[in-house]
């Protein structure tokens, strides 16, 4: 089978700001990402068995000990009719210190629980002479392909996923947390696309990944087009209102104020993807900074120097603008590469048809 | 002067969902809109003297006593850059118990005192034999045309905008709290919209008023179209990132947690027309149902009747949906019927060329 | 071994308001409470392996299935630095659809995972035909006494708590998810007291259960006598900042925006007793009505009826105050009836001495 | 009349840390506070005309420009029925830029528009060639005493209350913000305290200043006796639940993010003076820091230098405890300071006795 194009690669311009060297979050200087995706079996759902449609999807800020170096984080429910994990500590601390990890919906308790194991592993004081963790979980419902009620993701594929993560180009479409999503009734999944913020404003790279299950085919909006009001005559396979998470990663220097500001643009990303958040649809933002970092174990002294941080009049809407045509890019570039599934009971689940998007794609770029 | 038209006038259609009647908030039987609009001097500003570019809107949610009927309400700031106030007892009490007015930044503190005044008028024993009350007002800097220190809206103002307020059609531009705004670098102000649900998620009437005053020209979408980029090469007249202000109304009767939820699909109309949101746009958005209220003075028991609500499953996404469009068309709307103005120091405000917005007419509404 | 008295056995009037009939959350009729309890082993911490000092304790808001028939219910982080799970939702929807489960810091994973294999078990369409669900667990570190690390409540654990719940009395002290818990420098756990606001107020209940694990013993106040400096010259076995989960019920019909007003009450209870949340202290309070439920499946109609709530002006302040007194005397509850531990590698956590009290008991009742 | 004394002077003492110098808010150095006073006529209430008992305090973070020199701060709402000002950009920028006004309910419109005469007399490029401003304006409801519709601080009384603010000690009681007020069925107002951290957590100043106008009689507690049980036979001179609202300043150098934590203890100082918070009581908290500032105008460069913070593991703990006892004090010094005074209609607000404080004085001050 050809490989199929990302937005970009198709001719779509989406935004304004240039893109980094691989479009992906992982241009975000140490930022690496790892997929565990399962698929096994088919036909006929047997719960706690299978068709398998589903796996994870790990972010890792720094390659380094994430416990031991925090990272300033800030969080933004757009939509908090979902699961979402460790939220409460990273609104009050400002920091993640563990991997992020992206699920189906049923798994998050394993998968915290494996977060526990891979974090004790590294940190064996953890709960015995130190404090303990915060797991970072979030999820998407893949029950429309996927056992969902199986909880098939379990400790040995967080690891691997977390063990395998790596820099550079990442995969998308029906990998790790997104293998079995379904967005605007179209196969989805994991996309991703960057963004550098001007010279004058920093140079800085600003990354998104989104595991994307949202959207009803009528609403899908391509670039400006809405494209999913010609293509509703066209029974779309699932309903569903699903849900969306968004990772959004940089290397700007940014406290946990500015992050949690920088993670509310989300939003306005997806709704120029067509989302309106419906009722269902648990809709999570996550943003870092892999440049303003926390150390667990603080020299013994009252005062602690600061990072220099970002001059936020000059630099904070360029970061803005830049997750907003992220997070819009990222979600077509899941829609793009994601390929037809079939999934339990024999419900397929088709990839877009690259034809339907001619429409969107500006001549000029714009 | 020829008339300018509103967005479906031209032949825009923005959406999916029918319009009301006026395609205004006003179309949420009993809502009322007045507007106070000062113009008033020309050429060099003389700070507290002129000229004078400002005004007020007040949107009443009834034409009955608010103070003692007061109407369930959410509110949700999107960027808190901004001086509104009255949005911590909404918070806490889900209503609203005075007008809502939407001034100039520097006019809150009168146009608040003013509140005060009008509401002792209809309620004598405010503060003497009952409690105090809650004065909503929001705003936007029209400094950049306006003479704000002048804070020229004054309590007799306030007043005339109430006591004129009306249903029916609504003056839309260069009126009220709308009279000094620029966004995306073309003139704009007050611009309103509405939708219906579906008869089967109950055929509900959803309104939006907005107080437009925030982008940069070349991020300016029009249904889609990234029509600002092209426009990005003429120097736009002001490069502020402003704000706006968003008022909802419906008829379906919702909880206060139910139109927060709806206050915050505000952000993704915004998004639809180009907003990132920037560092200093103060956006805040409102929304308020006519059919759930509260007395201020309820029966001596322990229990009281509550309002029938809306199924949440069945109806909320709808008027999310309702929210998403009337807040992109609004914003629309506030662009085309605005008129070029000129300001202090003899600032420019450009209207926007109709002949611009061809390529964002699609043939057949989208 | 004598029982030990809890504290108005002891002569501590805390209060104003009347108790209810067993001084316990379980006096909101419906309300179960079910404790699973673990320890085993003794002497030198092997990871993994033990001592075991640990359990959970899972509170039912009734005995129907709570994913059919959910219960109104408002969340409040009184300090984020916790795991709780689950809050997202409830802050989003208002309402709680599972037993509430409290239990061990890195025990969240696994307990959360066994609310999943609860609620499916009850209800086989989950993520198959309707929705998925949203566990509610929150934790405390017990790290001191147990192996944490150990994870020991597995999922027959939580299943045994859940079907041994009851109403009536409840058992106090080192049980449940306060099996290891420690308050103030003495051993702690769980605790509960309930109070009913007078019948011009409804004649409504609320009562509290607390999983208390904070403190340092110099900040002790019982009854407002600030105990705990007195005894802080002895050298307290623990001086962690530890944790507490707050869970709140009460039969008065009450909306997720009353009940989440409730809930920031829990926090001046915790004052009363000494709390000045510390930094890492994770402090978390949950409110729910029995009384105002939600079906899981409406029937097909855009509006629905609603329940009768409280006429919010004239009672929601007993039901503060209701709170305030509760959380008070269930934290001393939790202190009174804990005996004294030998955890992981000796440590020892000593129960309060009764002696100590005795300046807190007023002749008269306050 | 001889002076009443302050809670230390008669013997008690509030918690465990040392006192500042002036045990006052002032203790910070370099914070100001000013009051302006209005009591005239007497007898029956003329709405507009008087008796008038009535004021404004204003703190000043530090004598310089603060709209050029912004302080980092935060808030919390503990109980949004209040019409307190200008929250939402502290919690959005995370920094306040004006003086900090406390006054009567109905007067918020004016004093805030009198900060920004003040704000533009010392920067009047203010919404010319810069940005706006944000007044931070808080109230509580003397209407028992005082004809609050008269709205009768007027601009002239706030620049007076502003310039007139200096270090040292501070007037309490019967002024200002506080004239009119009344706790707990005695006469009320302006209380301050301070505390000092130990030297090893930074030796650090934390003041509180209370405009104190809460609390129903038999709920007072007094250095945790509850000697309003005992007084509550006694009719108080009236029965609402007013509001208090909490000034923090703290020369440790604080986020925004840290200090709005500090800004959530104060709740729990309200609940040790025997606050639930009721129903009406609109209660707020503001911390600033004095040693982390932002330039109004930062140099044209995308990156600045931070300040050196506290390390939070270390130090905030204390700030905390500091706040607990801080505002524990203050709300009780502002009872004692306060003088019987006769308002509007006759209506007396009776001074707190002080012999019926004696039970709360232990002998060794603990």
């Amino acid at each position: 089978m050809t490989r199929r194009p990302r937005a970009h690669e198709l001719g779509l311009t989406i935004g304004q700001l240039p893109r980094g060297n691989h479009n992906a979050i992982t241009d975000v200087g140490g930022v690496l990402v790892g997929h565990v995706t399962l698929v096994e079996g088919q036909g006929r759902l047997v719960p706690g068995k299978g068709p398998v449609r589903t796996g994870a999807t790990a972010i890792l800020p720094h390659d380094g000990n994430l416990y031991l170096d925090k990272v300033a984080a800030g969080v933004h429910t757009i939509n908090g009719y979902g699961k979402a994990c460790g939220f409460e500590q990273v609104r009050e601390l400002g920091t993640i210190e563990t991997p992020i990890l992206l699920t189906n919906t049923l798994n998050v308790g394993l998968v915290w629980d494996a977060l526990v194991t891979y974090s004790i592993g590294r940190n064996p004081g953890i709960g015995i002479t130190t404090g303990t963790i915060n797991p970072i979980v979030a999820e998407i419902n893949d029950g429309h392909l996927n056992d969902v009620q199986g909880r098939h993701v379990k400790e040995e594929h967080v690891l691997t996923a977390i063990q395998g993560a790596s820099g550079g180009p990442i995969d998308e479409g029906c990998v790790g947390g997104g293998t079995g999503a379904i967005a605007f009734g179209f196969k989805a999944g994991i996309g991703t696309a960057s963004r550098i913020t001007p010279s004058e404003a920093g140079g800085f790279t600003l990354g998104a990944l989104v595991q994307s299950n949202f959207g009803r085919r009528e609403d899908l909006i391509v670039n400006g087009y809405p494209l999913g009001r010609e293509q509703a005559d066209h029974e779309p396979s699932h309903k569903e209102e699903g849900s969306v998470v968004i990772v959004l990663a940089t290397d700007a220097p940014c406290s946990s104020r500015q992050l949690t500001r920088i993670a509310r643009r989300a939003a306005h990303g997806l709704a120029r993807s067509g989302a309106y958040t419906g009722h269902s649809s648990g809709d999570f933002a996550l943003a870092f900074s892999t440049t303003n970092r926390r150390s667990h174990d603080p020299a013994d002294q009252h005062l602690q120097k600061s990072a220099t941080l970002i001059s936020e009049d000059k630099v904070i809407s360029y970061l803005f603008k830049a997750t907003v045509e992220c997070v819009e890019e990222a979600v077509i570039n899941a829609l793009l590469r994601a390929e037809t599934m079939i999934g339990r009971d024999g419900h397929v689940a088709q990839a877009i048809p690259l034809e339907v998007l001619k429409p969107a794609i500006y001549p000029s770029g714009g």
